[in-house]
């Protein structure tokens, strides 16, 4: 694996979590051993990363050498394709980590075609970051993560309904970087009454997720801070017709049934390529049995509570026999203080 | 650390789980930079580890010094004490790892008296390896570890009871091991009735372990399985005064109330000095509630099960406020295979 595509790899994890329903993409350009061009695709609308690189490198993209993690586009979206920069910009050689299964035209042949050599080179970190990336973009529906912090016994409360703090303030860093990283939060009403969140990402510098509320209802308390903070918008999707409020920052979607796979494609109809799910135990079971689901990240304290686990984190009406469980691939673990960190991708 | 006393520690690990209600001691005879006896406690009943180790010796001991995990003995039991020994055989100087809390007079002294030097060098493991020990020996209880396997979601078995394979194979492996280190595992009815386990050690050469049922009604099959298996001794604790057996491997002891304390206390004083709990939801959470818990092995599963938590692991009449909910220390994580082993030290 040649260290300038594992840059270009790394250029896209920088900006994971920033594209909306685009894919991170990273970028470097190399002519006689040195870099003369790097880039990344900051934003859905913004210069593709190829175009970025090529730009800084100038005159010196001739005759070079072309990095990308993703395999060069070849389509008029917000911006020219890809393909036709690198051809006009004189680079001799195009190397890329992973072929994109979602375009419609083949770029190696464009480029073949200007006389440009293409080469494949297949790097299976890149391959999972954009795993669920085309499968979203295929199917109109973000990626989506749930995220649960429970006790070892796989509750999210005591029967009471007492849940601060089942885990640690350095899980709570974390999963200030899984917001970072993620383009909406969603929510149910119940967790905003019992634990008044902002959903927020407390880290220098950090990007704040747009705050999804899931309300049926539609019977929300809007003097609660989370109303009062205006970090970032708050969509909330109901099926109360009359449900209104004077608030700039809150938008009201009204839905006739708030089914989550209608939710959903609303959202990635919105610009929503990463949904990451904080709930408390009904939504977050529903969920967990989306067809849709790609990870789960599990956050255990190393406590026990017992009780008749009315707030167990995973309930269904349905008894599911154990080979038609939902199953996972362990993808990470690891202890945070004493709290343990499962990253979990549905098999 | 000195290397030596390194391997008397590692002496006393290989013989944890198979010297019943003594300490697993080892011991590491040196003279001129030479091992000239190594020893290791067998078994309760068996030679000490020092007087092992100075068997082996010899003549060699004069002037040597010896190394032991854990402190000489002093008293009388079933041997002579180890002091008397080591004085005899000329040793010139004693180095031990972890203070005998429990002995009723000073080893030290005696030895200092004899005109033999003594250090104590104090190691991190062997601590921990008698910690547990030392609390057993004090309420005569014996050390006490539950093993769970469940569903990243807490539970051991679906609404309907379905329970074969929660975990995969490798983790059952990992089991053999843990039951290979006890002295006896304890399960109940419903759990011998579900799965007809023999709770042996299917491990080459392993130790099986006595196996334990409770029982309160005394509603036993005895045409399954385990009690046609005689790798081991099987008691059974009941409050069912007219219950017998025509089994001479099984024995069947009578309790006017089968409480969790008067059980240890009564393995305890049958020798069972390490107790490891396999059962169903019902025992693991009365026994997960017990003051005398030491440590939970827990296996996950990456599998979420729902339905409305029948068979949790952990379940309890009361609601347990979070504060007085029971906390654990993560003594170790690891991955089998995608399956989550994490081993807990009760705080």
């Amino acid at each position: 694996m040649s260290k300038f595509m594992n840059y270009a790899i790394q250029l896209a994890q920088m900006v994971d979590g920033q594209t909306g329903v685009n894919p991170p993409v990273g970028s470097v350009v190399v002519k006689d051993g040195r870099i003369v061009g790097i880039g990344a695709h900051l934003r859905k609308g913004d210069k593709h990363a190829e175009v970025q690189a090529l730009d800084m490198a100038q005159s010196e993209a001739k005759g070079a050498t072309i990095y990308v993690s993703l395999e060069p586009c070849t389509h008029h979206g917000s911006t020219p394709p890809c393909v036709d920069k690198i051809i006009e910009a004189g680079i001799q050689k195009v190397i890329y980590a992973v072929k994109d299964t979602t375009l419609i035209s083949k770029g190696d042949d464009i480029l073949k075609n200007a006389g440009i050599e293409v080469e494949f080179q297949y790097n299976a970190v890149a391959a999972q970051l954009y795993q669920d990336f085309f499968t979203a973009k295929r199917n109109g529906i973000p990626e989506l993560t749930v995220k649960v912090s429970a006790s070892l016994d796989g509750k999210q409360a005591t029967d009471d309904g007492e849940s601060k703090w089942i885990t640690n303030k350095d899980v709570k860093k974390d999963v200030y970087q899984l917001r970072h990283s993620h383009d909406a939060v969603l929510t149910g009403r119940k967790t905003i009454e019992a634990d008044d969140p902002l959903y927020t990402t407390r880290i220098a510098d950090g990007k704040h997720p747009i705050r999804v509320i899931l309300s049926k209802s539609g019977k929300l308390d809007f003097g609660q801070q989370l109303f009062h903070d205006n970090a970032s918008p708050i969509w909330i999707y109901t099926e109360n017709k009359n449900l209104t409020v004077d608030n700039s920052n809150v938008t009201i979607i009204y839905m006739e049934q708030c089914e989550i796979k209608s939710i959903l494609k609303d959202l990635y109809q919105k610009g929503v390529g990463k949904l990451l799910v904080e709930a408390g135990p009904e939504i977050t079971s529903e969920f967990l049995q989306s067809d849709h689901l790609d990870h789960l990240v599990l956050y255990f304290a190393p406590k026990i509570i017992g009780g008749s686990g009315k707030y167990q984190f995973f309930q269904t009406d349905q008894i599911i026999s154990l080979p038609d469980t939902t199953q996972f691939e362990i993808v990470n673990s690891m202890l945070i203080h004493q709290n343990i960190k499962l990253v979990l991708r549905k098999k």
